[in-house]
């Protein structure tokens, strides 16, 4: 592995903090690891819920070892960046490892680079994916198809990134890690993805996206066409 | 309740960043939830891992609903810090709340908020809570004691936050949250907590801790000192 080994967060406004402060977590723990946070224009760039981050702007990271692109509810809009689109494609270009955690498969797909692959998405937001041609939604919490390791919703990308970090590092680096930050969760209810929730509580959160719906239907669609032209 | 909802996440140098992301993303979820950032001195607050906050000062922080304190490779140094203690009490006085994940109850104990309470911590350090008068060490992940909830390291954040969401809005939206960020997870190891991993995995991650142990050990022995005197 090359030393140090560039690990590029891929942020946009309104994007879901927890979709990358998770997987920076684990994988600020890969020895010789280089985190470095960029987006399009670079500067502060703001949470969905008000977080707020130092970016760089993605234009002046040379290259790096492995791209994570978190979702959040921004996500439309960086479907529709050229720059964004752009700069993930040539920094995926040279890079080993391409990452997604939650809807950021869908800026993924926009950019044209998850095309013949499997990915993991948000599931109220996974049937998107295969709006892209010879993209295939996969229901999966922690999806790997070659160079590609995506994650379902939110809270998946720590599955995904502990994943990952035994590729990158070997499985008892990966075990440690998960024991230091005492990953043995434990929620308080059952009712994390639609099949193990009441279909009331799935119509409820549905409900909630319903504004999200038309917007981020349009953005997939615009892409799509655009990548096919 | 009081709209808004105050929450202060009390950061400080070298805290880690997991602690508190995990819950700000759940706990924003709370209808009128108001999240502050605060430190003791103000001013940009990095992380463990690299990660930089903007924070305002505590003291300029007039109350809060809910307070809570993330752990971090830095709980050491805020145990000795006169300025946060004495804004922790201050704060926590007026709070409905006093929380904390991983080491932050080290902190919480070091203000004296945690006399006559059980409470939660990083398995690594669980026993160091016990040097406090009056402060009992509890296993579980999340632990409840009146007003303090206290979740155990890192990643305990999370079911520590649905809990209290559940207790601030209600079973139903604390579902709803945690179908949101598809918390639902899969770890993909079985050694997230010492009593799971094999010991040789246990004894490898205590060898790595070993460098911190001296120095909390005193900072714990001072403040306890400091608390009784």
């Amino acid at each position: 592995m090359s030393q140090p080994f560039r690990l590029v967060f891929a942020l946009y406004p309104q994007l879901t903090q927890l979709d990358f402060t998770g997987p920076h977590e684990v994988l600020a723990r890969l020895p010789g690891a280089e985190c470095v946070l960029a987006s399009a224009p670079g500067g502060m760039v703001e949470s969905d819920s008000g977080l707020a981050f130092a970016t760089v702007p993605l234009a002046s990271v040379t290259h790096c070892d492995l791209i994570c692109v978190p979702g959040g509810f921004g996500c439309a809009d960086a479907m529709r960046d050229p720059v964004m689109l752009a700069e993930l494609r040539r920094l995926a270009g040279g890079a080993r490892y391409i990452t997604s955690v939650c809807t950021g498969s869908l800026v993924l797909a926009a950019a044209g680079l998850l095309k013949g692959r499997r990915a993991a998405c948000h599931w109220a937001w996974r049937d998107l994916l295969a709006e892209f041609d010879g993209v295939t939604p996969d229901a999966a919490r922690t999806v790997r198809d070659g160079p590609v390791f995506s994650g379902g919703g939110v809270t998946a990308g720590i599955d995904m990134a502990l994943t990952l970090l035994a590729e990158l590092a070997g499985e008892a680096h990966a075990r440690r890690v998960q024991l230091m930050i005492e990953y043995a969760p434990e929620p308080p209810f059952q009712c994390g993805r639609p099949e193990l929730a009441d279909p009331a509580l799935v119509a409820q959160v549905r409900e909630r996206l319903r504004h999200l719906v038309g917007p981020r239907q349009e953005a997939v669609r615009q892409a799509a066409l655009a990548l096919a032209a």
